[in-house]
């Protein structure tokens, strides 16, 4: 089909195009741009990337979701270095693409808030605070006691909490992606995962900070552990409590200067930016604080403002067409027209998160996976982090217990920070630092497609 | 109204929101976020900059175009340590926000040229051409040899020459969000300034690329001249040409791999960013590049996307109403949901866009104006400025001649770029430095105004 479409001079075109990207490669070496500061290679790349990610999105067409498609392209640009092709080394360094990837992650969780639903999360609140609860306890007990010190005998007991630690925290972009993906965002499973990881976050910055503490000072005071707790508990509630008040005053005040799309657009962005920024202020992740800012963020608080350019394009459309036509073509454009904050958001999410993906995947290194006695430690702690994992979906009530647990699995980025700031303290070795990044590349890579086999069993 | 709007209880959270930022500045100091790579400022800085230019958008309501708001509430902003208040330093030298503000400057010359109408275009082509001829050659005349030597007496002749080349390129995001936003991109006028811009941008480049030689080696030869006047004209032509086959092939292989609006957007913008890179590689600016891709465009191109959430959204709607209503309603959607490109790049146009003219005029420094000769020498130069950039208004042909000239006044940050390089090259003295960010700065100011005063008066 592809090739009947393809007449002989669109063929050649393409080669054209093709032998143009070595002449970039080598503008870009020979620093050929003059003047303006140089973003030209960002820019190249963020464009590479995109289309790299679409390209990847081919994985649908074999039913699995595109987060799947765009992580596994990126594991696989990031290590074509290993065949001797290093093209695409150049993003891993770029500090705009990775900042690009982290705005990323954090508009993904905001869409992600905004999407959910406040009241079924909090009929679902106290069973995701359960899931959470053992989601937590499960992988650290069978981390510090259980598989660290029989499979990495000879090592500290505080390089064991690490371990611990970094099997605890939830990475909930690729499950919650996953979920998006194919559809199933509002099921109670989805609603309860969502839940979890959130809890499971705060539990692990408390986790964090106890063992980081413990590795630097040798004890820590049951005062230090009270206040962070504490503090992260406090964020959530008031970000929550906060949130709710403002939101509909901030809409208000702002509806007096501008009532088009752009501030509605604006002033939801900027609620979300500054709960991420408020969430890492207080030391807890970012797209924890964009998560909250989505949840208490409801369209009705944005009544005021409205898609006049859309209104008025369809009614020039219908202007000929009989009375009752053009009212009822009025009712519908007009709640179109009153577009939810998602639809506004979602162009800056097609933007950013696919490079949120494919840079997770590219952090991927295949390389430590060729020591077999590694590999084999490192296969049996993720089986005990997914059983651990797993196990708590039995904590979620009456819903498919297994989509719970499996939703849970993925470590993704929190794990790699435990791991590096244990590293960082010198508790952690190369040796058990490569061990958890594999964990952590295993259990984000085996999570969507068990998922989306789950989810497209018809029965539990 | 605005009082009468807010309850008691809400004034009183106004306050509560109020005492929450100087905890985040405090955080921001003493580094309190533990872990993840902090983003958190710039995420708080991105948010506050929107924010600010929403407020400043209060200036549509004296009828001032809202690039003006942005572009004096940034002056205000970057100027109020002056008088003591620091707390607006921090985006200044925030990488992350400059490099959002340089793609912001892409995406907008990529939204102009996508709403710019390439036959059009062609139509006032050689009035274009002569207008920028004009508008590069007076300047750089009036600069180099007239109130160069008359107003800077004792500066070497390369200096004049530098002075006379800052005073050539014209910035046109200025002009064109102006014309934008009064809804007057369409007119000949506009057309003209646009393909005006862009011609000098190139004579620009030239101009820089001869001045810089002769002050490196005291002189340049003719071989140089022609070859960089040719790899600037054959970009502009080849980028059109290929871009203008390369569109629709593009579109045609991705509608393989997914008809959705996501893969519509991503084409879009990728091709925007990849010939923006291009330009950049080549030693243009690469706004020059990204109004290219947007010129070549064309939403037939990228026919085979659709839009079919909105589609089916609105067939609920509608669902149980008369056949003949709904056989209306869908022709109506399908015309909308075969959206135009330019409303998919809106909402990150609405991202990136303030935070340039914010940032632009966070850059000006008003203290260079307290030195009195210092601005009287300014004042005289941006007059010599604004004389010869009106005058090449002559050369537009029959439509409002002093429409098109002072569209071409503002030199934004392009004239900046030559300054900086020739104080880099030790032939631009700071006192010759300061002259030339005033002119700047004077010519971006006063456009905007001038210009919403122009095209507000009914008769030319």
């Amino acid at each position: 089909m592809m090739l009947r479409l393809l007449s002989k001079s669109h063929s050649r075109l393409l080669i054209i195009l093709a032998a143009m990207l070595p002449a970039f490669a080598l503008a870009e070496e020979t620093g050929a741009s003059t003047g303006h500061a140089s973003y030209a290679t960002t820019f190249l790349w963020i464009a590479i990337l995109l289309v790299a990610a679409k390209v990847a999105s081919l994985v649908e067409k074999v039913g699995q979701p595109s987060v799947l498609g765009e992580l596994v392209m990126g594991v696989i640009l990031g290590n074509l270095i290993l065949i001797g092709i290093p093209w695409f080394e150049h993003p891993k360094g770029d500090a705009m693409i990775l900042f690009l990837s982290e705005l990323g992650v954090v508009i993904l969780l905001f869409q992600i808030g905004l999407e959910s639903n406040m009241k079924k999360m909090m009929q679902v609140g106290l069973r995701a605070l359960l899931v959470a609860t053992i989601g937590v306890i499960l992988p650290f007990v069978l981390g510090t006691y259980l598989v660290g010190p029989w499979l990495l005998p000879g090592e500290s007991f505080t390089t064991y909490l690490f371990l611990g630690a970094a099997l605890t925290a939830t990475s909930v972009g690729i499950t919650a992606r996953v979920f998006r993906d194919l559809g199933k965002l509002q099921t109670p499973e989805a609603q309860i995962v969502l839940g979890a990881a959130v809890i499971d976050d705060v539990m692990g910055l408390i986790i964090l900070a106890v063992v980081s503490a413990i590795a630097t000072t040798g004890s820590v005071s049951t005062l230090d552990v009270a206040l962070i707790t504490g503090k992260s508990i406090g964020f959530l509630v008031g970000a929550i409590i906060l949130g709710h008040m403002a939101a509909p005053l901030l809409g208000r005040i702002f509806s007096l200067i501008h009532t088009g799309v752009g501030m509605k657009f604006t002033l939801a962005i900027s609620f979300g930016l500054f709960f991420a920024a408020a969430a890492q202020f207080i030391g807890l992740a970012p797209i924890v604080g964009a998560f909250a800012a989505g949840l208490v963020l409801d369209p009705v608080h944005f009544r005021y403002f409205k898609d006049h350019k859309i209104v008025s394009h369809v009614q020039s459309v219908v202007a000929d067409a009989p009375e009752n036509v053009k009212r009822k073509v009025g009712e519908a454009m007009e709640e179109h027209a009153d577009r939810h904050i998602d639809e506004l958001i979602e162009p800056l999410g097609h933007f950013l998160v696919p490079i949120f993906f494919v840079m997770t995947g590219m952090a991927v290194k295949i390389e430590t996976m060729f020591d077999t006695s590694i590999m084999l430690v490192a296969l049996a702690i993720t089986f005990a982090a997914c059983i651990g994992k797993i196990a708590s979906g039995i904590a979620a009530g009456p819903v498919r217990k297994s989509l719970v647990g499996w939703g849970m699995v993925p470590r993704g980025e929190v794990g790699l920070i435990f791991a590096s700031i244990g590293r960082g303290l010198g508790v952690v070795s190369d040796q058990v630092f490569s061990v958890i990044v594999i964990v952590v590349i295993l259990t984000t890579l085996c999570t969507p497609p068990v998922l989306t086999f789950l989810l497209k069993k018809k029965t539990a």
